[in-house]
């Protein structure tokens, strides 16, 4: 492990918390104006909706959309479908922005920041560009780089974002690490050459989660949070 | 200027100090090694190959190449021609690497500090991700996101460096500013609807500098460093 240069994230559930933060602020919005609404199961559903809606575009059946479109498209099928009124145009462009600001989990800042001491950190999410940039400005996630999907025009896990980072850092796979909560994202990483960190965020879903309560692969790394990631690379 | 909601900056001679940082780096190497050499004269003629390096890529010339390539390949063939022998594959890229290494000029890091309280900041630089990515580690340069050619496959001034910058922070053109030492840099931006900054380096290029010393155009910003830029921004 001596050779690991980089160490990049996934983001959404490995390093905020999206579920909690999504349904607190868009309850809060439906307080402040009056649309009463079941905003826990729009937040369910609309996670629900995140990978189906990828994985049109990673089969073709869709032209390269960033996932800040593909959120907003769902939102307006879901809202539909729940039978919510009163959202205009801008409401709608604004609760799709509350992906930028979803909030660290508690031990992902003082992880992050220690591990950025001794290795290059960055994402390497699904999210695009202005989402990833403007949640770290929000959240105060010190990365040194931003990998998005939009970087490489691919998702994951489609081996171009994978390589595509070791690439642009002018690294072998073996010189990067992939850190995150979801067992597959580590499978499809391993399977590059990539070395591969998990830590388990067993409230992720909340209520909903079915996997990824434990490591199921033989990562190089397995540890209880981003802090304890660090202590064990080191840092 | 109230819209601006990110500051992007032209990198070698705008944020570091490339002439001085690598005379003492190669100078340095030289005697360690013991190979006599005019290692000045060397940097200036690096220097002056990199425009008509890249030139030949947005010509068509040559297919993509990142810059660390463009310069192993300059740097070759000046050492062939001032004759300097003792130069191995390894030392060559070692001094390629050089570039990764540079000095940020006194008052940028503090500038750049002061304005990322307020702004997105980022370099948009003719340099590859990796050399980038590499020189803010090692001279504590906070960037929020990291822009290269890489990452359009375009040198500047194309316009597909400018405007895509913008369209991955999901920004109109107007909300960003491009901040260089270097005027016909702005003028490329400012042609597309970016904001502009000026501040001169006029010890850039050494006793070879012949433009650059004042601002030429009606940019939106002169400052004389970037700590005045961020005092006019407000930071």
């Amino acid at each position: 492990m001596t050779e690991v240069k980089a160490i990049l994230f996934d983001v959404f559930g490995s390093v905020v918390d999206w579920r909690s933060s999504l349904i607190a602020e868009l309850s809060a919005f439906g307080t402040m104006r009056g649309i009463p609404a079941d905003w826990t199961g729009l937040v369910d559903r609309w996670r629900q909706a995140y990978a189906p809606s990828m994985d049109r575009v990673r089969r073709g059946e869709l032209p390269w959309t960033v996932l800040d479109e593909l959120h907003r498209a769902s939102l307006d099928r879901i809202i539909a479908e729940m039978g919510i009124d009163g959202l205009n145009g801008a409401d709608r462009d604004h609760l799709t922005t509350a992906w930028h600001r979803l909030k660290p989990w508690p031990d992902s800042i003082a992880g992050l920041t220690r591990l950025k001491a001794r290795f290059i950190i960055g994402p390497l999410s699904n999210g695009n560009i202005a989402l990833l940039v403007n949640m770290a400005k929000n959240a105060g996630i010190p990365w040194d780089v931003v990998f998005g999907s939009e970087t490489f025009r691919h998702f994951k896990p489609d081996p171009e974002v994978y390589l595509g980072a070791a690439a642009q850092l002018r690294l072998a796979p073996g010189e990067v690490m992939m850190a995150a909560a979801h067992n597959h994202d580590l499978a499809a990483a391993q399977a590059l050459g990539l070395r591969t960190a998990f830590f388990a965020r067993p409230t992720e879903y909340g209520p909903l989660q079915s996997r990824d309560f434990a490591a199921t692969g033989a990562w190089d790394v397995v540890a209880t949070d981003i802090t304890d990631l660090a202590a064990q690379m080191g840092c």
